[in-house]
């Protein structure tokens, strides 16, 4: 320490919040940090949207489309259109009707829009839904792993412990959760819920067959426990008109708190996502013990007022010009990027089964949509070999253990086709056959 | 409940976090509600910026602006710049030298952009601070009182007590708080910041002399204590040219954490605050005895990206926008809206002067300027009040016993002059005028 900063006010780390110090945290650091290092690096890492079809123009646009909408469809007057856009708005949001709508046109998913509350990214309807369940030290999540690292950074936000669950090859695995839930339960803890996407998982790429998901809704319903779905990737199957129904689709007594983002479908620089949470809570608002039932969605809202009162409504207002032009469809906005990461999913596929034969001891697991893939490898993966790759090779990706304590993730790697064209793809796949050559010797 | 209900997934309030059954949060929904069964009623409650100026073409105005600041100024591509709006953005945010040039031109305060958080609103800065500094059961805040209420509600999500701090008629009673401090020590306690608005305080109105400034700096320094300074309103002084500096203009020691919001002084509907954390945090990222210190800016990074990820990038484009259109200075940007502000204010301080003689018992104080006055009445001013206020007098207000437990508190309304013009002004005055007269008998 200098002279100079001797005479400033210093904090000690340790004395600060104990998620600062957590290693998830210095996880995601590392990961920015080598790609940031590497910006010529082809990323297979990122998990970000394709971004040669952005278009300037369309933010103009799609605001237009929502200012046409509230003043022709909802009859405001110009003053009060300005002051959708303007003012301060709902803090369960100004657009949930639309969402509504697009669950239902794009998911088959039945709700009522006052269940909805319109958060900053799904990152915040996560932290939302957590901090309402962590009321004391029993309550604890479980998540199925391997487990997307926003979800494990909103448990440590409000000191939530996250029990992991086995994922196994259909997803997860049922027998493991209840015993977890047992196991729990046994030691005083109350697990409150169970995280999961069942559809192009991050980081697995699996999906729930429809058994499954039928199974997994009975045994939340017997265990009494809820279902927090996180599906930001249920658009990009690659035969969207083909795919199992979701959790919440099938979710007749409402056990499935429902997460969803439009970073991957909308547009990420808008930061809007959304949760539905159509439970009751009994004693709700106004206390009385005979008092209508409120919904959860509501005690959420109450959450999001003390943290950011509300998303943002011009934010908001891109969102639902994008819902509105495309007829309320994000299969149909995203048609070209669904096309393409389609093609770049199966260019992957392919060129991997002809680069490594059946013995050579390299696997893959082959997802039916969505953006990531796994490859096991018979060597170890570790964060030095990914500093390799990225110095040597010019290829960024994923070790798994970031993800997982599983040890077999120590020798898995997570790729990501949605940034890159099938010819950068290509070359990926190329840069990559080459290390892991090298290092079978 | 219902048959139907009965079979769907119920919580008990019970089981969820405690911020959802704290009167705090029941105080803000009733004054919501009130104001939303009178919406025809003239509102010198809401602290809301007036509306009469929102204009929807500056959207695209401001958002075309910062796409010619980062294309001529910054030397972006069309593809970086496509990017900078569409894509993820850094987690501290994209326009931090935008808002590091305001508070130098505004507010006379100079930061490295590297110690500026941009936040969703200045209610996330608030969470993000009180998360970073509430480690363990010991740690409290202290707050000046009457106190804002979104500070309250972002402690409850942490579980942080917060301590009450007199005011008194200097904006913050020095005694009281060395007190408050040693007291809480002598408890095991461990306070560690103390917050408050310097520059026309919302609930109270009131500002700090440069003496108070001066003295409230050195006993941080002498307890050991962070001040967090929120200050949305500095830019709303009658005489803008005439103002004490902030105290974080005046902290040479980094004893001052910064908040401040876009909302008031930019355009609400963007949701965009930041936060300015220059203290130094010692065995930071790196871990290592001797590591160089970390800003605290960078922890609060951390804990954001476990929060919402990043403040929209577009949301930012347009605050920034509207930056580089008044040369960086919001003073300059708020021109009619400081003159209707000083208007309304006087109109409310002339017309009270007329209304009650000096032996009425009724008082209110004066400050500089800003969107709020508190006025003292010889009688109750509950919650029935305000209710009667708005059904027979079609005037809405805030009781001040929703900010502070002062008893004193319950004989104070507060008044916002922001939403309504002058005109307007002087009707509620005469409405209040005749409540008031109506009440003295």
């Amino acid at each position: 320490m200098t002279e100079l900063t001797a005479t400033l006010t210093t904090l000690a780390l340790a004395e600060l919040h104990g998620s600062l110090a957590d290693p998830a945290l210095e996880s995601m650091n590392f990961l920015n940090e080598v790609a940031g290092r590497y910006p010529e690096a082809l990323s297979l890492a990122a998990g970000r949207p394709y971004e040669e079809f952005f278009d300037l123009a369309d933010i103009q646009r799609y605001l237009n489309r929502y200012e046409r909408y509230l003043t022709e469809d909802r009859g405001l007057s110009a003053a009060q259109v300005r002051r959708a856009f303007f003012q301060y708005g709902r803090t369960k949001g100004i657009i949930h009707e639309l969402v509504a709508r697009n669950l239902s046109v794009d998911e088959g998913i039945s709700v009522d829009p006052e269940s909805i509350v319109v958060t900053v990214g799904c990152q915040e309807a996560m932290f939302l839904v957590l901090r309402a369940l962590r009321r004391d030290e029993r309550d604890v999540v479980l998540a199925v792993a391997p487990t997307y690292v926003g979800l494990t950074g909103a448990a440590k936000l409000v000191d939530m412990p996250v029990l992991t669950v086995a994922g196994g090859p259909g997803g997860v695995d049922l027998a493991d959760l209840t015993a977890t839930v047992h196991q729990a339960r046994a030691q005083g803890l109350r697990p409150r819920a169970c995280y999961l996407l069942a559809d192009h998982s991050n980081p697995s790429g699996l999906s729930l067959d429809l058994p499954t998901r039928h199974a997994l809704l009975e045994l939340a319903e017997r265990e009494d426990l809820l279902l927090l779905e996180d599906n930001p990737y249920g658009v990009f199957a690659s035969s969207p008109e083909d795919r199992p129904p979701t959790l919440k689709a099938l979710d007749t007594r409402h056990r499935v708190v429902y997460l969803s983002s439009y970073a991957k479908t909308g547009l990420p620089g808008a930061r809007v996502g959304f949760v539905v949470a159509d439970q009751l809570v009994a004693n709700g608002s106004d206390g009385g013990s005979d008092a209508t039932p409120s919904l959860l969605a509501d005690e959420l809202a109450k959450l999001k007022s003390m943290l950011t009162v509300n998303t943002a409504p011009i934010a908001q207002a891109v969102i639902a010009g994008k819902l509105l032009t495309y007829d309320g469809s994000l299969v149909k906005a995203n048609e070209r990027e669904i096309a393409l990461y389609r093609e770049n999913l199966a260019r992957l596929l392919s060129g991997l089964a002809q680069a490594f034969p059946a013995d050579s001891g390299v696997e893959w697991n082959t997802p039916s949509g969505g953006f990531f893939l796994v490859v096991s490898v018979p060597f170890e993966v570790d964060d030095a070999l990914l500093e390799t790759s990225a110095r040597d090779y010019g290829l960024l990706w994923t070790p798994m253990h970031h993800f997982t304590q599983d040890p077999q993730a120590r020798r898995q790697l997570r790729l990501a086709v949605s940034l890159l064209t099938p010819e950068q793809v290509d070359e990926g796949l190329r840069r990559l056959t080459r290390l892991i050559a090298d290092r079978l010797g």
